[in-house]
């Protein structure tokens, strides 16, 4: 029974997010807990909360089942547009590209520089890409196997892109990089950061965004070239999107405007039915697929 | 035989420093080159540069040797100060106090913050700790033994200071901090960023100053806590005082300044005999004694 301002509202989609893990793996000896809580996108379809009609469409934290109840102030109530899927505002158009622009921003990156970006082809690296490209940079990617790199470079504008499936990765980023590496936007964690620090160059930045390769195991997997941060005077900034309020609007508009031009590439992998959600979560996290990972529900 | 514009000065005095492990073990198959290259002050006997006469006193890259020759152009000449010894410029007044107060301003640490201080009675820590305290921060300190910690809260300011020899480390850190750490000045490395990141509050910062405990070994030495940069938010700044001539000036000021007034505590740990170099240099690295580590050669 839903209580004062509440909305119940029928789930469409799921978003397959590698943070999750963390609840999923659970946090010392405690477990996850079930169903799993993430992002969801639902059709409201019984509403107690006046600013919210029935038939809205709702982004808000939800179980991955086939109903939910929440609080209509913790929902956001998504724009009708006919031009794109509501899933846009999961990726393109929501955090994917929001953590994007943000890290971005505080990369600072300058024209003529040199930025490498791991997980090339997943939905917040691609949109890098395309912004480091409009920034004049030199833009270099890491992805696993040859079809993302052929993907990365014909699809999302990446100078060059190396299968970090290959041997001799840490070899290959120095000869892709001839000038030195001065951004590191790092979405994967010490696979990519520790081959990748031998080329940085003094004074360099790395923007730590993600750590989806750590993201799958319950135990540390430590970073070995750790002293080379402090022998190239390195800066390592993390951040999340949600800590930076003041960069979303002009995040939001550069977004909406290059979507609603055609002049920004996405993708999405997009797999049906609750039954599959176990599933598809682990192809997400496995590197399977391109782009933004969604399972949507029954009709 | 000196050319032109060249100095030869009588070495007084070594600087045992950590980062000449670096050149010590050798890069890769290179192996080291011997006499050690460091930091060196000595008496101009001779002199083939208009600008420093014979009996000046100069700070300059010289080798482990009775003798060096320098161009009079790469040496600095020290004000003869009757207040103070010439080692100083080693020291509070040179390098450590500078690397000290640059990685403070860096900091940007704000009064009531939590700032932990690894190598806690070194030659910067201890400044550090001098200068934290005077901004009005809790001042928490890492070192080996209970008579360095003994004198980091008597001699060097310090709130409280935690002996990693001893167990548990983590969970006494944890302790000592109950609001948390704002920001941690990492003189050491892994051994003290590992169990000291779980207590760090979100968005702190990390100064990536030195990293004693990695300039021992040929092997990297890996962070394990890695991914908690990521999960807590936090900016790591490696830095060198050098890239930062901008913050000389008032940092000389404020040095001079305290130690004239005689309220900046600092400490050398002083060897004698060319003979005694190696035994110094290892003394220095493992922790036995305080401050900057010095060797003397024969008058």
């Amino acid at each position: 029974m839903p209580g004062d301002g509440d909305v119940v509202f029928k789930t469409r989609w799921l978003s397959l997010d590698p943070y999750l893990s963390f609840a999923m793996i659970g946090s010392g000896s405690g477990g996850a807990s079930w169903p799993v809580q993430g992002r969801v996108i639902g059709e409201v379809v019984q509403s107690r909360s006046p600013q919210i009609p029935v038939g809205s469409v709702v982004l808000a934290s939800g179980r991955w089942r086939e109903w939910n109840v929440a609080s209509g102030a913790d929902v956001e109530v998504l724009p009708v547009d006919p031009r794109w899927s509501d899933t846009v505002h999961f990726g393109v158009l929501g955090a994917s590209g929001l953590t994007a622009w943000v890290g971005m921003t505080l990369a600072a990156l300058q024209p003529g520089e040199t930025i490498l970006i791991s997980a090339a082809t997943g939905p917040v690296g691609s949109v890098c890409a395309q912004i480091a490209r409009e920034r004049g940079a030199r833009v270099l990617g890491i992805a696993g196997g040859e079809e993302k790199c052929r993907v990365a470079t014909t699809h999302y504008q990446y100078d060059d892109c190396l299968d970090h499936r290959l041997t001799g990765l840490k070899d290959r980023i120095a000869v892709a990089a001839p000038q030195g590496i001065d951004v590191l936007f790092e979405n994967v964690g010490a696979p990519s950061l520790d081959p990748a620090l031998p080329t940085m160059n003094s004074g360099g930045r790395v923007i730590l965004c993600g750590l989806a390769a750590h993201y799958r195991s319950a135990d540390p997997i430590a970073l070995t070239n750790f002293r080379l941060i402090l022998r190239k005077r390195l800066t390592m900034r993390a951040f999340a999107w949600t800590d930076h309020p003041d960069l979303h609007a002009a995040g939001r508009a550069w977004l909406t405007d290059r979507l609603a031009s055609g002049t920004l590439a996405y993708d999405e992998t997009v797999s049906h039915g609750l039954s599959q959600a176990a599933q598809a979560y682990v192809a997400m996290l496995t590197g399977k697929g391109l782009g933004k990972h969604l399972l949507q529900l029954a009709r």
